[in-house]
Parts: structure tokens; sequence; C-alpha cells
């Protein structure tokens, strides 16, 4: 008899017919008389379409509305479970963020749970009921409806579990597990058994889209046993822990992730005084948009050319805001592109091996690969190319470094 | 510089084209130094689209869900409003019911307005900004969200209207006015100029479809003017007054409404004892259907024949429910169908003229058409007849009470 908090993405949720599924899934975890809170995903196409129609009225649509629009996502979906529940006799009740009390600053589009009240929905479980909620969304001290970003219904899991103290937090999606790297890229991509947070915190932040990051730094943070599992085959999944790397496989690189969704903006020409980088990046961080790596180069004329990476929803605006400020910078030019990618190698096992680095460097040389960027943290080596070279790259390296399965492995 | 409360319908926001019309319309208001408040329906199309996704999951959805469910549809119309005002430079700021304080009871799915707190609202039109909310929607003393039934839009921008004390209220509808019927099915209906608040009533409630019901009881109780309008075209509309029929135009039949949406149920052979009415309709009350014609026959053993009309949404759930008293009710058999409609005429000058119902009746019997159940009221005599009389029965009234339109406005 467990409380378990369960997450299903839009995939798991993207028909009526999946939905039933679902359903049923939880009918049988419910009769084994487990105690159910579920946080659900829009229907997948669902946000698409809602941006679209955001898109086909204006380019840089206010942050604000942007929120009260793709939240109806989410909200349709809790609806169609919870009377999907109901038809199996089960007491299911649906909640908005908003009607569970889950609190965020007011970041719209990329908001964070500063709280999540938990009496409605300990009434209903107490009442024998599932809880279902609308994952991804909140509201801030104003009531204005926010949302956690894309992906960030698996915050809302966890945040859950952890103000739940639920058993463990089980994120369903249409991967069976956290894999060396993404199998579609990959064909010789294998499944993890367990990873650390640690290693997981990169692998996720770098993009390999199974997780968001924030729902495994949350996970880590309130020590939430969290597990990755399919909606669609039966498996256990890959089990995120607070363990180093198991004994039993100890390799030195985890996995590989990769990310397209960067984009690059340099500032040419801007002087080289002290304080000229804050001058450049307070703005940007003022306007919440989150800068990833950052380069500085010293032209032969003694000026900066300063590089930095951003999100890519975010090239746009950061670009305008830039634009808005080269005079007063007095920046020569400011250019960009969203032409790129990241590749980028993690491991725990890292620490304790030289030579990772050059290995690196030495397998995109031999593929005449170009680096646009390094940057590094103890676990982690990540590299900026240009986006034609991410399958190669990526397969490169997942050789390179002995992470490929078995044949019959990946056929199976 | 007066204070409008302004309502959209469905077909009047129904693409992102027809949005940003409603936009440049909003601007020229705004411009003109008017205060606007705006309530928004779904886009045309989405709330069936809704409707269809519970009805693939569930015969008899939970109320409270479909509400969490059929909401959604107006939220996408306010932010999109929202942002399209926004690009045009315009402050706007979009609210849901829950956001606005619109406070109802919890008849899910026909809730009634019980209070709207107007302090946010009067915080952005202070401001020179635009209110868009979502119309159709609230929330109930436990924070679930409700919804009018459908068109409560229109009582949700009465309900606005009458709270902020509004100048006028303005139904911006895909048709030009009330009309004396239905013109895709009376071809020669006439738009009126005005028409008293108790005809309105009439021929909302029978079904004419223009506005909600309740949006023109507020209106009449607190006094708010209501006007009619086109999106598409420009015109005065229909105004809906305080007085008595124009001098000008003064008819004994003001309208022809009917309604398609009823349906017919028949309680047969209970036993003909007092308290036998009240023992059915009360049962049908508490799981708030509402009933609306009422007929009771003798039969020839003695025993009761009783039969009222219910609302088509309803059909299933209030025969579900007899069917399921029928023994308690010493019912010999519950029988029902949704094969019929009502025709209603409609005018404050059938008070001072006889011999109106006795002209209708005629009417219908030199087209063959049986008559199923009567009612009456001062200023409206209503008919059942089997649906597929329903355009002979309209027509022929409408040509017998003068009231088709000369032959070259009609074509105009």
């Amino acid at each position: 008899m467990a409380l378990y908090v369960q997450k299903y993405g839009g995939t798991s949720v993207g028909t009526v017919e999946r939905i039933e599924a679902v359903a049923e899934k939880l009918k049988t975890f419910h009769e084994a008389g487990h105690q159910l809170v579920v946080a659900v995903s829009a229907m997948s196409g669902e946000t698409n379409r809602l941006l679209a129609l955001a898109a086909s009225i204006s380019d840089t649509p206010d942050p604000r509305e942007m929120d009260v629009l793709v939240s109806t996502g989410e909200q349709v979906t809790i609806a169609l479970l919870a009377m999907a529940l109901q038809k199996r006799g089960i007491k299911a009740r649906s909640f908005t963020g908003w009607q569970v009390g889950i609190r965020t600053d007011n970041a719209f589009m990329k908001a964070r749970i500063e709280d999540i009240d938990t009496a409605k929905m300990r009434e209903v479980l107490d009442d024998k009921g599932i809880v279902i909620v609308a994952g991804f969304q909140g509201i801030d001290a104003d009531n204005n409806i926010t949302t956690l970003g894309r992906g960030g219904s698996d915050t809302t899991g966890v945040a859950l579990a952890a103000a739940l103290k639920a058993d463990e937090c089980q994120i369903y999606t249409d991967v069976d597990g956290v894999y060396t790297s993404d199998p579609r890229v990959v064909p010789l991509a294998r499944r993890m058994e367990k990873i650390t947070f640690e290693e997981m915190l990169e692998m996720a932040s770098l993009g390999s889209k199974i997780l968001q990051i924030r729902s495994v730094e949350f996970a880590g943070k309130y020590k939430v046993p969290l597990r990755v599992l399919s909606s669609f085959t039966e498996g256990n999944g890959t089990l995120i822990t607070m363990e180093e790397s198991s004994s039993v496989e100890n390799p030195v690189i985890s996995g590989i992730a990769f990310n397209r969704d960067e984009a690059k903006i340099t500032v040419k020409g801007v002087q080289d005084v002290p304080g000229v980088a804050s001058r450049i990046l307070v703005p940007i961080s003022d306007a919440n948009i989150e800068v990833d790596m950052i380069i500085q180069n010293i032209s032969e004329d003694g000026s900066n050319d300063f590089t930095f990476t951003v999100h890519r929803n975010d090239y746009k605006r950061a670009m305008q805001l830039l634009r808005s400020l080269a005079s007063e910078l007095n920046a020569r030019e400011v250019t960009g592109t969203d032409n790129i990618c990241k590749v980028s190698m993690v491991g725990v096992g890292m620490r304790s091996h030289a030579g990772v680095a050059s290995r690196m460097f030495q397998t995109l040389a031999n593929e005449n690969i170009n680096i646009l960027a390094i940057t590094t943290s103890e676990i982690k080596i990540s590299v900026l190319i240009e986006e034609k070279y991410l399958e190669l790259a990526v397969r490169s390296l997942h050789t390179a470094f002995g992470l490929d399965a078995e044949d019959s492995v990946a056929k199976d």
C-alpha cells in the first residue's frame, strides 16, 4: 500500500484510446490498494496547436497571455481522464494548477513552483479517490496563470511527490527508460537500469528530453525516488538514484546527450573594459532569458567578440533586445545563428579518469568536425558544433567510448 | 466617453482572422475614448470538439468534469484576443471566470452567476486597458469551475454590464438583430428595430437562439440597455427596451420562435393520486434538469399518463432516472421521444387581441399539422408538434399573422 505520484506525458494521453489505457493502468494500481496522484500533460499535438494559434497572431506574444493559452491543454486532459476513471466506477477528481494551490513565481512560460497545498488532494485520497492534476501549470501571487515551461509536467509530478511525501514518483513516457543516447539518433544506444541524479541532471539539461531538468533537481533536493517507465510496454524503466553509479556497470561515460534547441548570439566589437559582460548579460537575464555557454574572444583590434547561447525560443527576443542596446554598448554588430547544436558526454566515472576530453576531441577531429566552443564540469564535457554534424558526432563518440549495445540486444 | 460591455460570440471569434477583426473594431472604440470590457465565447467549433471528446469517453460524463473541459474553449479565445490587441499597441489583459471573481452556484453545466468582483477590471480600465473576460464560466463556493450552459457568454456580458453599471451591453453575433422568426427557416422574416424585454424573454426561452434567456432576465432585472448587433456588417441591430412595443410598429404578434432542443418523456400508468406529479418531478429537479411543458392525461383505466418535456441534452439522464424510479412509482412504462419541436407566437399586442389562439390552431389545421400539447402565457402561445412539420408550421403562421417582409426588402 504505497502512495505513488504518476506522471503521464503527451503521447501517453495523446488520444482518447490512450487516455482509456491510462485509466486501465490506474485501475490496476488502485485495485491493488495504492493511493494515486496523477499529473498529466496536454494531449500530444495540442500544445503545438495552441502555440501555432498564438504565432499566427504575434511573433512576440505576451508571456502572460501565452500561459493563459497553453495551460488549457492540460486542463482538457485532466477532465477526460477523470471521466474515463469514473466510467470504470472509480472515484476521481480533476484539479487545475490553481485549484490544487500550485504556487509559483511570476516568470511566465518558465515559472518555478514555490508551494503546493496538499489539503484538497488528501481529502480525495482519504475518500479512496484518485487525484488528477494538470501538469505544467500554477499561479503566481497575483493569481495569474503561469506555466513551468515545456516538459514542466515532470516537475509537477516530482513537486507533488515531494509535497505529499510519496513513496515513488513514476514518470510514464513513450520511452522505456533512460538510454546512453537518443536511440533515434544512435541505433546502438542501451537502456540503463540506474543512473545517478547528478548524471541525470547533466543528461536532462543537455537535452536528452526524457525528463525536464527541474524535475530532476527537485527530486534530488527532496530525495524523491524517481523512475522513468514506458506507458506502452512493461518493464522496470530506469531508476534515478542517490548512489554513485552501480558497481556492476561502471563506465567512464554513462551517456551522450545532445541539444538542438540552442542558438548562438555574438556581440561584435564591444570594448574590452571591465563590466562589459554584465552590461550585455544583465538585460538578458532581466528578460528571463537563460544563457547557457559564454565565450569571449579578443579580436586583432583589441575589441571583444562576446558570444553566448540561449534557447532557440528566446533567440528572437534576445536578438531584439541586444540590437536595441548595441549603440549603448558601442558594439559594432550583433549577429546570431540557430544553426548549431551541443553534444555532451556525461559520467560520474569521468572524475577518476584523465584523458576523456582529449579522446573526445580526437574522435571529432577524425571525422573533420570543427568545435565552435567547449565547456566542462566535473562529470560532463560539452562541445558546440554545426548542426549538420550532430548524428555523425554522437554516433562516433558512442562507439569510441564503448557504449554501443551488443548487436543482438539492439535488434531485440 | 461611455463604458461598454461587448460580447463576441463563437462565429465572431471563429478564426484568427476574425479575432483580428474584433481587435480592429475594439481599437476604434478604444481610440474614441470609450472604456471597454469584452466577454468572448469559444472559437466556433471548439466547444463541439470538446463535447465530442467527452462523448467518446462516456455517455453520461460527470458534469463537474464537463465544466473543467469545456471552459478551456473561452480561455483560448481571451488569450488570443489579448495578444491581438497588444500587437496593436493597446493595453489588454485577459481574465478567466475565476480570475475576475465570477461566483456562481454549483449547478454544473447550467450555473447561475451570484456575484462579480469588479476590482481587477477597474484596475485595468483605470490604466486605460481593455479587459477581456472568458464568457460562459465561473467558480462555485468550493472553487470548482462551473459553466453557465450553452449561450452563457451572453449572460456573462450582461452580468458584467450590470456589475460595472455599463452604459450599454452590446451583444455582437452573426445576425444583425432580432428577427420576426429565424430567417434560415422563414425567408420573409424581418429585423425588428426594438423589442420589449418581455417579448425577448419569450423569444429567447423558446429558442430563437440569438440571446440566452438568462442574459435577458439579468438585463431586465438590472435595467441594462441591451443591443444585439452583427460583428460582420454595420447597423444598429435591435435594441431591447423597457418600453411596451413602439407606437410605429404595433402588431399583434411580434415574432414566431421555435425550438428543436426539446424531448418528450411520458410516464405511463401511474396512479391518479395526490402527490404523484411531485414524486416524478422532484427527482428530475433535484438532478438539475429543467422541465418545460407538463401534460397529464387520464387513461380509460383511471391511471395517469404523465408527460413533460426537457432539453434534449438532459433526455438520456432524465430517462435513466425515471426508469430507475418506475417501480417505486408503480408506473407501467416510461417512454420518450426527441422527435418533436415547439413553435411559439410571441407579442405584447396579444394582450389586447382575442382570437390569436384560434387563428393559430386554424392555420395549423389547414396544413394538417397535429398539435401534441399547448401552453400559453399572457404574451405567448406555444404548441408541441412533430419535428418534421416545423418549417411548414412556422412559415404558415408567419404569413397568417402578417409578419412577412415586403418582397423588395427581403431581397435586399
